[in-house]
């Protein structure tokens, strides 16, 4: 009776995320153009009750599995990769407490993201290591800067992480919106992913609580703690792949309405051109592919999630090789149809006011995250020799 | 109950067809030089009880659905591309008269191939029209040539196609081997593919009794009457992936164990080369990918399959452009890696006798059955005309 | 004697285009921000002694080849692809009295170029037919609307093509920048070539003199008369070229300076990943083949160019396959670096600042110009059944 | 007077050339299939006068440079890849005391070649390390095997490299046909060059005199001493232009004599179709930059072999670097055209009688000589850092 339910209402949340998605594609491009905060936006997410999305029911969530919401995720990234990449962030965030927190804190942060439908941000990206974490008493400041600060600046909670002293590992931590001492230095102006407000925040002595600092989990050593990772890899791609559906989507609008057959194609109509039509046969099949090969990740994905600290590090590797697969798929179709499309669309399209190249933008930002050459390694050295990924942040 | 066992039988099925690769991988090179006629493989797959695969379980078959079928093909080609093909069209065959004969026909001939342990193959291809049927009597006499009938010397049912004056669709009918008047000619020596034995016959005023004419189905005008063409399509495609990830496995194993690091490579050992583990990364995600696709899509054969005489055209139409984008990754990515692996392998690898080359000769050779062009062409079409597919033996 | 002199002339020019280059690489990014009309850049030009490149020397001008003069334009583009595509048009146009009009045309808009230092600028494209010509008395009125005037609004010869009632080929006139009743939209918002200010003009009863009209030409039945298209189409594959060159140069530096080595890289400087080696290795063989390519076709152009009216349509027909081969080769080349070079340059190299993604803009625009798709077609069909391109503007 | 001669000479071999190379063509299909030892290709070369093209006019040769007898060797190399492989070697050798040995040697085999009219090959592979050189009162005794002796079994002149204890430097050895103490193991059985007879040869106490071995070149230390391996290296890359270029030839005779329109097509000759077209299009490109590239490379290596002791190791490593790059090239667009070219002929063209596979067997096995891979290192690494390739056998 409960999983009849679950399903109703999984099916509920598709249709919000394609009314939004439908919201966001309407002013995507105007958006786009000028950058900035994405109040509107989260705002939007707000009202849409998708917050809660991937919350376990026991907490008032929706339950949805991470194979469920990352079609959610694709969905919004097809409309706007830059929403598309806040919300999958959002998602793992709300998790994060469950995998590398204390039973208590993951339970307090489930119930606070739905009793108060909140939203996550977070600038955790462990390479840049300017933010330094103090202890004094029986708290903490931090001070420095950190950068690639994804949405922080509209979050209800804004997970860090730090550098300190005498500690291996960085800490991460959580606090909230109102807490003192942070500054938005408002420097995010990149080609695209623009209304992400991906810029730096600068510590002037922040408060830090020691219950928000994470941890530590259930089992330190287990795979678990560090599978959330391999989540997040999976959901940009999922990113990549709405990015690349909404490119190939906008041409195959602007190909059936606007383009002109070629003068000595002997075609009356674009529609009939025999290479347009071979261009749009390689282009969905790339795509399909790499959809494919994603969801059948995702159910991989979930199973191991299911196992929760009986994760063993094997299964999480085999599972990250896999996400690896996704990633590196979704990226070469998405590059390919959104840098590709034009040649379907023909020269008049390149024209501001259809926004065609912002999926190539979007793409070509976002997909730098972590090198798609690394990942063909760690694949190649499993196939060949049976080796893992060396377990890191990305991996 | 029944299901239980059925599911345990199927294990049973895959076991064995493990057991038939290994034997058939370890005469593969050797027979693969001499090709001719697949006498022992033909004896090796009657004895293994693979051949009622897919006869349905009321007449006594394994009652295997295509998706769990085509695995098996899958596995044989890996060791075997010949003897795949050799096994996908019988199994294709084996269903013949149930899509295009008449309820009685194909009742008899499930029960022929249970009872009997029957080996099935066709010289059907249209194109070749030199093969003419003509009435005498009661029954017909067939005179004329037909060629690329693929292992018909082996078959104990023989399909063919022939035309026939005032018949507008070339009928098909079916004879038993002991059938006087028919010739092998003995004319295939291809590039590969070499062990099908696909050379021509020549009829010499061949009696065919009326019944042994297929047809009418129950519902000529339907789309379930055509649909075998779908899964011969995606049959072919196991084929192509079984092929691909033979010559994957053999990469590995030579990499492995012969090549030798290069001189300025700066490692020890050829499996830690970066560029050879970029490549195996590359091969494998292609594979993957390509063979994930084929499995959903097969998934798709299933249902339509089961849906029989309900099967719309919209429905056929759809189930094909997916297996045309199946047919069209598996072939891409096959000849990608029957080709690149030997730059994996390096230069002593081209030795004759580990036979590397015969994944490219097989999959250069039998990719080319109908073109890839048109499959893409067909897609596009679908995909920005939403046309289906024109109904053809191809598609 | 001569020939000494003017190859020292010419090595100015080279010195000279190689500081305007930089001067306009300076500004460039910040120029690509805001588009709009290219005043400077066509003021930095004219003072630059660049605009007579290609004028005969017995009319006092640089007497430069197109071999010589295309390496010019090649110069400039790879700083900026705006100006490169505004002097490329010039160079071409300065020429087309000579090639579509009489002789007495001829030698007064060469001497008019080199004693009075003139940019030309057109918008011929045929395909837009919104532009009459209409004789009134002894001389016309042009009324309507053309599109793609690619920097018209700063030339001070300007070149249209109209249709005329009974007119079978487009006539193409040439009027001074202050002929009145011409009104430039400032309508070009495009993504890419941002600075060629290539929008519409309407025409309000322009006057045309009758002398204005190009032609005839000697030789109406020639090949040369239609000989500058293909010049044209070389001349655009030069700007596809010089703009690659950008993209990699900027990459390299981009590279060397600010790259870190990725965490899982095991070196310590990003120059020394073997994958960043091996992709500038990729994408630097990519580009000198297609400079190559297109430097031994300008040879070929030269040798058409200086038979003059003595050119058969079989020697213009094999030029121009050649010519297309080129442009479809710098076509690909272009766009595969501009798009990948950011993954040799990072995450961090996608900032507004770098202007990295100006180059794919750029280019992904300027190669729409006309499709590859069907360059291709027409080198088929000469390669395989020997038949010339069909003669239209583009080829 | 001199230089026009020569001219009129080379033109003579250009066509001597064509006539074997028509010879061999007509028996390549044969010949392939058999392999064996190239007894009356080699007979064929000897009666052509082609043998000694690159002699210095001083000594009696044709003096034609690298650029033109490279030419040459494509030529051959069209009609029957081995053929090719077997003249590229000895033209190679014929220069090798030049560059290696001492002024007499050089001299010596100089005018050997032409007084004589003899066949050179060699087994020089240093990374095999089995044969041994001993020295013995004034002269040295050579034991062990060697592999990879191309041609070896029909040359009038042999070359060796082998081991000798307590010398760095592998040293280099030319003996004659008749000397004692050699067998040719018989042992070449490869996929592809099958008529090279590149089996291995054991030593049993061979006799090598003293001024057999070569060397101290004039320069020991210099960049021109380690020259002939990059010539090497790019008379490598014209043999498999040659391949490339016979694949594409035999490809468009039977595509416009056999193969069949396709029966969705629309069009009545495959000639016609347009994705044909578009292949042939995409081939004929592929190719013409690979040769074109290498012409240019040519004319560097022209420029570096005639400053002979004055050559820098700058200078060579320059050229070395456009040599990898003219390899690369040649090798992809060569494996492309060879796979691919079925698919413009078709199903029936994998007949073993057509032999259109063995270009691919060819390229595929000559190809791997060493990996591309660590050519386009070492390109990337003189581009982004400015370093010249280390120098080896291969670089």
């Amino acid at each position: 009776m409960t999983q009849a339910i679950e399903r109703v209402e999984l099916k509920n949340y598709q249709e919000i995320a394609s009314d939004v998605s439908c919201e966001l594609a309407a002013s995507a491009i105007e958006r786009d153009l000028k950058a900035g905060a994405p109040d509107e936006e989260i705002q939007l997410l707000r009202t849409s009750g998708l917050l809660p999305l991937v919350v376990p029911r026991r907490y008032g969530g929706a339950g949805a599995s991470w194979a469920e919401a990352l079609k959610i995720v694709q969905e919004l990234s097809k409309a706007d990769g830059s929403i598309g990449q806040l919300y999958g962030n959002h998602l793992n965030l709300t998790t994060l407490a469950e995998v590398g927190g204390t039973p208590a804190q993951a339970e307090f942060y489930y119930r606070e993201t739905v009793d108060r439908n909140l939203f996550w941000a977070n600038a955790i990206n462990t390479r840049d290591e300017r933010l330094k974490l103090t202890p004094e008493g029986d708290h903490y400041r931090a001070n420095g800067v950190k950068s690639f600060a994804t949405g922080v600046i509209e979050a209800d909670y804004r997970v860090f992480s730090a550098v300190q002293e005498g500690v291996e590992i960085p800490p991460i931590f959580v606090i909230p919106k109102d807490r003192e001492g942070l500054v938005y230095n408002d420097d995010w102006d990149n080609i695209g992913q623009r209304r992400t407000a991906s810029g730096s925040f600068t510590f002037n002595n922040v408060y830090v609580a020691a219950d928000e600092i994470l941890g530590p989990p259930n089992n330190p050593e287990g795979a678990f703690g560090t599978f959330l990772g391999i989540v997040a890899q999976l959901t940009k791609t999922y990113i990549y792949l709405g990015i690349a559906e909404g490119a190939f989507e906008a041409g195959t609008q602007y190909t059936s309405k606007q383009t002109r057959p070629w003068i000595t194609s002997g075609v009356d109509r674009s529609t009939k051109d025999p290479y347009i039509l071979q261009h749009y046969g390689e282009f969905w099949i790339q795509l399909q592919a790499a959809i494919n090969f994603a969801d059948q990740t995702a159910q991989k994905v979930n199973a191991a999630w299911d196992k929760k600290d009986a994760l063993t590090h094997q299964e999480r590797g085999e599972v990250a090789v896999s996400v690896s697969a996704a990633k590196a798929l979704a990226t070469k179709a998405g590059l390919e149809i959104a840098s590709r499309i034009f040649e379907v669309t023909g020269s008049r399209s390149t024209a501001t006011q259809y926004g065609l190249d912002r999926y190539w933008r979007d793409l070509r930002t976002f997909t730098l995250h972590d090198p798609v050459d690394y990942k063909l390694r760690d694949i190649g050295n499993w196939v060949l020799n049976h080796e893992l990924p060396l377990v890191t942040q990305y991996s």
